[in-house]
Parts: C-alpha cells; sequence; structure tokens
C-alpha cells in the first residue's frame, strides 16, 4: 500500500499531466513518469536523473520504471523529446497564428522570452543539457542538438519569410540574425537566472529591436 | 616511489606553471595542483572535481593534497580564482595596452572570442560554473559571480570611456551594450562547441560590427 504523502505525490504529479488521462494505463503510467523526470530534470540536470529517484518520488519499483524505459538513456532521451514537445506548444505552434513574416518572428521571440522567463527558478534543458552533454557524444546529445536545431531552423524560415514579405531587407542571412536573436536568449538567462542581475528582460527586449531595425524593419 | 607514467603527469604540470618556479616548494605545490585542477575543471567541471583524482594525478596523497586545501570548495574558489587571473591576464590585461574607448572595446572583445575559441574543446568555467551553481548558493557561486561581474563591469566601463571619446554616441546604455556583446560570446560558445555549426566565429564577429554600427561607431 502507499503512503499517504507517496499517494499524494502520484495524485499530484498524474494531476500535471492531464494529456496523459485518454491514455491507456501503461501510457499513461509511462506519461507520468516523464512529466515527474522532466520536473527533476530541469532541477538536477538531464545527467542527475535517477531511476531509484524516480520510483521513490512515483511510489514504484525500479524495476516498475524500468518496464517503462529499457535505461536510463533512453528516459533521457524520453525527457528531452517531451520537453521539446512542450516547447513547440508554447512557443512554437503560438506563433504560427500570427501572419508570416514579422509578426510571425515577434510572436517567437515573445513567446521564448516568456518561456525563459519561466526557468529563471528551474534552469532550461536547452542550456543545462548543453553542457553536460557538450563532450559526450551519443544519443541524448543527438537528440538535443536536433531539437535545438529544429527550433533554430524554424527561426530562420520565418526570417527569410519575413524578407519575402518585405519586413525585412533582402540580404538578410537568415543564420546570422537566428545567432543574434538566440544569443539574446541565453544571456537573458545567464544574467537574469545565473547573476541576479535586474534589468536583463528588458535589455533582451531592446536587443531584439535593435536587430530587428538593424534589418530594415519598421517597428 | 612514483611510478614513471606518474613522475611524467607531474612533470607536464609542473611544467605548464611557469610562474610557480619561483615561489617556495609548499606554494610551488599548491600551484600545481591549482593549475592541474584547472584542466580537470575545465573538462568535468567545478562539480566534477575530486580530491582523490587530483591526488593520483599529482602523484600524492590525498591527505597531502588536503593540506592545501581545507575542503573542496576551497579547491573550486581557488581554481575559480585562478581561472580569473589568466582570463585577465590573456582577455583584459592586452587590451588596456591599446587606446582608450573603441580601439581598447575592440581589443577587449577579440580576445574574449579568441579566448572563447580556444575553449570550444573543452569547456569554459563561466559558462559550465553559470549551470552547475545557478541554484546553489555559497561561496564558489559568489566567487563566479564576482569574477563574471567585475569583468562585465569593465566591459561597461570601456564602453562608457568610448561614448566620452566620441566613439560612441552620448545616449548609449553601457549595461545594454555589453549585455549584447556578452549574449554573442554565449551563442558563439553554445553554437561552436554544442551544436557544431560552421561559421560561428563570423556570425559572432558581425553580430559585434552590428551592435557598434548601431550604437555611433564608424569603422
Amino acid at each position: 500500500m502507499l503512503s499517504t504523502s507517496r499517494a499524494a505525490r502520484r495524485e499530484a504529479i498524474a494531476g500535471s499531466a492531464p494529456a496523459a488521462r485518454a491514455l491507456p494505463k501503461g501510457q499513461q503510467t509511462k506519461a507520468a513518469i516523464i512529466d515527474a523526470a522532466l520536473r527533476m530534470a530541469a532541477q538536477v540536470g538531464l545527467e542527475g536523473l535517477s531511476i531509484g529517484a524516480l520510483a521513490e518520488i512515483m511510489g514504484m519499483s525500479k524495476s516498475g520504471v524500468f518496464a517503462h524505459f529499457g535505461s536510463r538513456e533512453e528516459l533521457q532521451i524520453s525527457v528531452v523529446g517531451e520537453y521539446y514537445s512542450r516547447f513547440e506548444r508554447d512557443v512554437f505552434y503560438p506563433a504560427l497564428q500570427e501572419p508570416r513574416g514579422l509578426p510571425r518572428l515577434r510572436a517567437m521571440f515573445s513567446n521564448w522570452m516568456h518561456h525563459t522567463s519561466t526557468e529563471f527558478d528551474s534552469g532550461s534543458i536547452f542550456i543545462s543539457g548543453a553542457v553536460e552533454f557538450d563532450d559526450r557524444p551519443g544519443q541524448v546529445r543527438d537528440a538535443l542538438v536536433q531539437s535545438v536545431g529544429s527550433w533554430l531552423d524554424a527561426m530562420g524560415r520565418t526570417i527569410r519569410q519575413a524578407c519575402e514579405e518585405g519586413h525585412l531587407v533582402q540580404e538578410v542571412d537568415e543564420r546570422q540574425v537566428a545567432f543574434e536573436i538566440h544569443a539574446l536568449i541565453l544571456a537573458l538567462h545567464y544574467e537574469a537566472r545565473f547573476l541576479n542581475m535586474p534589468g536583463a528582460v528588458e535589455r533582451a527586449v531592446r536587443g531584439f529591436e535593435s536587430v530587428l531595425s538593424r534589418y530594415g524593419a519598421r517597428r
């Protein structure tokens, strides 16, 4: 029998994964484990993930957790996949509602900045994962690189569309602009989360407007 | 007696800390331990530092290493201090040879970029340390924050001087410009070291020139 606190924790975890309700029981459990692992990884990093600690949080046996993931690496890859799905859901898809070109690019940056701000207290898997896996080849690193790469490609396409729509000058190198926007997000995370500097959000916004104005956008 | 490989490693380590030669024996040993720890931390992070592994590399006993550092935390703080000293030596001091204002700012960025490029294979303690210690209050975090903060302050002063010299427009907010320059370095490190993207150095340089031109500098 589960102890009260374990049951409560289990309920809290299940409650925060609403999409899992429509799934068969086994998949519900798997989704709940990934959800708990995602929150654990935000705190301790992907490399800090432990099947044992996760089993404890879930009120399951270690072998019960292993039944859903053949290895810790498979669990880590699932966590990266879930993180990226939520990133797309919160940052990319809402921006697709905006008109092609500059309005969509603004929404992508704004949503990305908002997403980064919600991670000042927990940390970003794309940023901590880069440090954890930059010298560790393997499937976890590949999953991270592919996720970040897809997102930067999407930014690049949107920048290119903004040129086609006449919102930015034609000669723009979309990789250059995506690099400069990515840079602002990395500095925002660094200065706000690590250095605790006030005003980082405002500096990121001003930096973004400068980038746009430099490449020909009218405000 | 030391084994040949240990002796060789010890010699290699001592050889790479030339400043230690003029010091008394105890301080020489301490400097050699810090030097080895610095290289270890570049690979495995400050949190990956182990007195045991360090003793093995140095051909010393664990208690011999402990005699120089009361704790692992004290060792980590010494490593941060040494990293910052070398950063100043390689990045900041040579730039002070350049005339006040824009020439010095250009040299600071150029040296910083070069320094970052030498770390594509090993990693930067200022970047990995930020991820390791962003949610761990304590003296190691304080030492890191203070080091990075001092450097950003120096950048800010140089930017202010560039305004006074008429190299940048008067209304420039030096914290804003320092933020944007720091951002480019973070993106350079991320895209080159983690994503293995070609062209990151060129993008950082172009980004820097754009920042300057936006704030009124003539090339």
